[in-house]
Formats: C-alpha cells, structure tokens, sequence
C-alpha cells in the first residue's frame, strides 16, 4: 500500500530500481510520459509552459509583492551556482564561502575560475556554519560583499542553519546567495521567512523533475543591476531573464522534454500538498529508513538535530566483512541504488528519502539492507570507534 | 508511404505538429520511449552508455587512430560552443571569428564576454567566408592564434566551405575550431579529410535526439594541453574530459533520460546507414520541399551551390495579404511548426528539412503552404523585388 497517487513504481523485476540518490531520483511514471512528444521551442506553446514553471516555482517562493522573479537556466544544479555567483558578484566583490562539504567547496572553486576574490570558512565534512562565525567572518573583512551557503550540504546530507547565517549577513550590511539545490521544494526558503538577493535549485531534486535545467528565484531590484557582471555568455542570468520578458523565451535551446516533464512534476507537488506536503513524506520516509537502519545496528553521522528529510549519511561497519562495493550490488540487485560517502574521515555511504517513493518503499529498503548484511556474512553493523569519535565533535 | 522504419509519427488530430524547426525537432517514438524509466547517473549502467555515446560519436568523426576524443557537455549547443572557446583558445590567444549569420556572430559576442581578444570577419545575413580571404585576414595578423567557422549558418541555411576554410588555417599555421551544431550526423566532418581541433555540436540535430546537452570532439593532443585556459568551471571540456577517464563519470548531473534518448537515437542513426544515409534522406527531403515551394512562387534566399540539407530560407511574398504570423498559424494548424527569419534586409522564413520526417511528408508541407496561401487570399508568393536584388549579391 502506497501513500502516493498514480503511483506506477519501477519494476526491480525488469532491471529498474529505486534511486536512492539525491537526484537525479525516482520519478513517477506520468512525469516521464510527459515527455513522449517534442515541443518547438520558439512556439506559443511552449512559452506558455516555460511561463508557468516560472510562475509556479515563485509561488513556492512565497513572493507576496510580485519582488522577485524566477529565472531557468539550462545544465545542472552547478551551473546554476555558477551563474549565480557569476551574474549576483560584482567583478570587484568578494564572497565568504561557507563550506561543510563537496558543494561548498565547489562554490569556492567557482569563484576561483571567476577569478573573483572569495575567503572561504570550511568547517570539514558536516560541522555547520553558525551564524555567530559568519557575523565575525563579515566584521573582520569589511571587503566582503556576499556570503554564499548550501541549504542543505547533501554530500553529508546537513541542514545548515541558513536563517541564522541570513541574519548574520544582512545585520552586518552584506547580501546572502543561497544554494537549495536538494532542498528547495520540501524545505521552506520562503522570501517572507529568510532574507536573500538569490536562491539556486534544480528540476531534479525535490521537485522531483528528471535532471537537464535548474533556476533561479532572484531580487528583482536586485538582479536589475547585474547586468555586464556575467563572466559567462550562456551563464548570464541578467541576459537570461531580460530575453524571457522581452519574448517569453529561453535564449539558447531548452531541453523541451524536461521542461514538459518538470509540469507534471509541478502538478504531483501541488496535489501533495506543496512544500509542507512533500516536506512531510520526505520526513517520513527518513524517520522509517533511519529507524529500521539503526535497528540494524548502524549508526547515522548526524545527530538528530542537523539531520536533513533529504539524504542520510551513515558509517560503513567495522566488521571487515562489510566491503562497501559489495553491499551496493546487493543492495542494486534488490532493487535500490544506495550512493557512495563523501567523509574524507571515516567511510561511509548514503540513503535518499527524496523521489517519487513512500514510506512503504522504505521499509523494503530496510529489509534489503538487512539481507544484504546477512549474505556477506556481516554480524554487525556498528562502526569503527573512530566513526563515534568523528561524531562526537558535533556536540562539542 | 514513409522511408522511415519504425515510423510512428505526430499525430497533428491530438494537436502534435511536425517540427520543421532545426531542432528541437521531431524525433522517433521510440528515441522518446527511452526516456520511460529514470538512470542513477553514479551507477555502472549509466556510466556503460556514456561511454557508448561516446565512442559512437567518434565512428561517426571517423577516428581511424584513436586521435580524438569525445567530450559530453550538459547544456545547449551554444554552451558548448563557449565550452570549447574556452577550452582551447589560451587566455591570450585571438581568435578569428567567421560570421555570416547569428551563430557567428554569437561566436563573437562569447569571446567578448571571455573578454579575450578576437578579430571579425563578418559577412552578413549569409554570404560565405572563403579559403583566400581567410589566408589574407591570417597574413595579416600574427597575433591570430584560432579561427572559428559555423558549419552551416543555421540562421540562413547556407552550408560554409569549411574544407577550404581548414586548408587556409593550416596553411597559415594556425588552429581551427568548428561549431558543426545543425550539420554534424548529416554532412561529412571526417578527421582524415578536414582538418580541425576540435567540433562541437548537439544531442538534438542531425542526429536526431532531444535536447539537453551537446559534445565536443576534440584532438586528444590539443586538449591534453589546454589544462587551466577555462573561464568557467562547469564548462571546461579539459576537467570534463580527465573526469570521464578518471571515473566514466560526467563531473556533475548529467541529464540521464536525455542521454538515453540519443543512444536509441544513435541506433536508429546508424540502421539509416549513418552519416551517408542520414545525409541522403535530408537532401531527398530538402529536394522535395524546396521543387514544391519554388512551384508554388516562393524564392529561396541561396542559390542551389550553398543551400544545405539543414533548414531552407525563403523570402516573404511581397503580396500584402501575405502577413507571416497568420501564414504560422495556419501552417500550425495544419501540423507543422515553421520558422521564422533571422535576415536583417528583407523578410523571409525557414524551413528545417531535419528531423524524423521523410519526403512523403515534405510533400505534406508544401500542401498546407499551398492552402495556407489560397486561404489568405495571397495570389502570388513572388519576393518582392529587393529580395532578389539581395540575392543577386551571391552571384557576384
């Protein structure tokens, strides 16, 4: 029994299984059928579809005044953390990054090809930024203009505490950029809620879309000034955004089939009831993963406090018959695609909650994870001490 | 009667026109068929049809001695022209751009926003760059490290002599790159006849699949040089490709289900016989299409020496009841999306001949013209008399 409409899962019994990966994901079966025709991209209809992402994704936003404005960019999620970085820093800014993860860092590497000038605060694999360090950061370095964070850092899967770090930046006078890309659309970014000049997300995350284009929700007063800061032709956002009000239309070739299937997927977000909706199952199908999980004996690198409904970071077992490669084909030929770590520390791996699956679904995950234990020969899931002792900082 | 195996075609009664658009454009039911089912881009499944796309892409450059690799690029065909500008040309090369349309002209405007230095031969709406004007701009500029030619103009049809334009750059001693976007699949670009550095085109031309991201192919020798020359991190072909050896992996999201499009797009590519037969087919239809116009009274803006198989520019009638928006949406109505015109002097439009469309259908399409007319009232599709004044310019 599913808690989800028009629910035509894969089938492990023909080769498909459940992505549990932080996108791209699972998605339902009527968002891949809406790409079974082609769309002209410069036609009327097509505008109109463009034009509704982009009114829908606001409302998710929460833009009561008409004050900001969404803008699609085609590629991945990192070319809209490049765009915005590119199109918000003036060439004579400077950014603090903050880093917990693969994606913070990557921002600072962005900035390092913009050849803008960027200080970077990076708190290892999963320690969060506070906002009390960004408000020392800013006082000290009265050069920096804009502080850039991951929503949530999915390489550890932590939610960062972004209205305190919001606070911080604009209590001292800077600008804050926000990277949502895994959490925008189960996680509240709401402009009313969390001061910022611009968010990035992407069609493939929790929109539940398949991968091709991301956006992003800007200022308008302030994305009106961007213009000539863009290092990029095709990553402009101020060139994007002009031509879609000037024609309705994407500049360069969009990806017409995604497109048409991030509508259907628009449409599944609304009937679940929007962002609290698709929140509240993402919450569920980690509270029943993360439960059945630890049953079994592993152990989460998050405390409770910083664990994201997104994706879970747990310890690889010390038992040396656990060998991770293993386990993942095991884990794939019971139908569920389970993602590497990224600690540098300690060895790790981890689970999904987010796509088109329930808490149904996870408890087979459990059930899977729990056999694939037992053929290897694993009489233990529990972690090297030096996995507790890696732990053990956070509540420090 | 259709040429064309497995030929489930839109159906214009549930309002799916044909798209004579160069590309998007109408592909095969099955190319759309495989995008049913979701892909985990980390998982080994993916990672094998990558690579299939890429060393099927380099058989069709025919790479007889493992010279060149091939380099996937998430994004639209122009990201990957800006991808393969700032890949290969040195921060302090200079590139000389040959314009004769927008996509060359867009070649410039990249370079600019590259803020690297670069020189303009700009022809206008469609005449052709030649082999000896390109030897005079390169005698007079040793400063000249690349030159950069469009393949087809997709702006106005016209197939460039890229042939004579490669003999000029490296009897010059300089280095050629090639935006082959709408020609490649379609019209002969093999390493061992042009000489080139590296060719960038798109998932969604002539080879027929959908659109979200495009490739480079690229002389392995040239690119193993070009580490660091990137302004932007996401579009650095040297990054992407060590990644794809490295792991088999594309750096960031790719877009799965576009992917596993344009390997069935691949395979039916190659039951048509591949370049040879993909080329074959497109010059039938462009043949059908253009005797039927030219026997309706339209004019073609090239003569038949630079008209491409790609897509066909035809002037605007000078009859005032011919009003181009009306003359769209009937031929809309009637099943198929045309295109509008990019020439700046007179008033024309296009025709692509691209696509999963034979000449039983181009047949088609000169139909609904003809009714399209005849419902407008237009008596004649005669240009008026400056459009041939224009044209006469190509025979001087």
């Amino acid at each position: 029994m599913s808690s989800l409409q028009n629910d035509a899962f894969p089938d492990p019994a023909k080769g498909e299984p459940f992505l549990l990966t932080p996108g791209p994901l699972t998605t339902a079966l009527s968002v891949k059928e809406a790409m079974l025709r082609d769309w002209g991209s410069w036609d009327g209809d097509f505008r109109a579809m463009s034009k509704s992402v982009c009114d829908q994704l606001l409302g998710l936003a929460g833009d009561p005044d008409d004050a900001y404005v969404c803008v699609p960019m085609q590629g991945s999620g990192s070319y809209c953390v490049e765009a915005m970085l590119g199109t918000f820093v003036p060439r004579d800014g400077k950014v603090l990054v903050l880093a917990n993860g693969a994606y913070g860092l990557r921002a600072a590497e962005t900035m390092r090809y913009l050849g803008r000038a960027y200080t970077l605060i990076d708190k290892g694999d999963y320690m969060p930024p506070r906002g009390a360090e960004v408000a020392e950061a800013l006082a000290a370095d009265p050069a920096i203009t804009h502080v850039i964070v991951c929503h949530c850092e999915t390489s550890s899967g932590i939610l960062n505490p972004v209205a305190e770090i919001s606070e911080a930046t604009y209590a001292a006078g800077r600008k804050l950029l926000i990277d949502s890309m895994s959490a925008f659309g189960a996680i509240d970014l709401d402009v009313t809620q969390i001061r910022y000049e611009a968010m990035v997300s992407s069609a493939n995350k929790c929109i539940e879309g398949v991968p091709g284009f991301g956006f992003a929700i800007a200022r308008k007063a302030e994305l009106e000034g961007c213009k000539g800061n863009s290092h990029s032709l095709v990553l402009d956002l101020y060139a994007q955004w002009t031509n879609f009000v000037k024609s309705g239309q994407w500049r360069y070739t969009p990806p017409t089939h995604v497109v048409a299937a991030f509508l259907e997927a628009l449409r599944l977000h609304a009937i679940e009831g929007g962002v609290a909706g698709r929140g509240a199952r993402y919450t569920k199908n980690r509270d029943v993963m993360v439960a059945g999980m630890r049953a079994l004996g592993f152990e989460t690198l998050l405390k409770d406090r910083w664990l994201s409904p997104i994706i879970v970071t747990f310890f690889c077992p010390a038992d040396p018959k656990f060998v991770f490669t293993e386990f993942y084909e095991r884990m794939k030929d019971k139908g569920f695609i389970i993602y590497p770590g990224k600690l540098t520390v300690v060895d790790s791996f981890r689970v999904g909650c987010i796509g088109w699956m329930d808490a149904a679904i996870m408890a087979r995950v459990v059930k899977a994870a729990a056999e694939a234990l037992a053929e290897m020969g694993v009489a233990s899931a529990a972690p090297p001490a030096a996995a507790l002792a890696e732990r053990a900082k956070l509540a420090a």
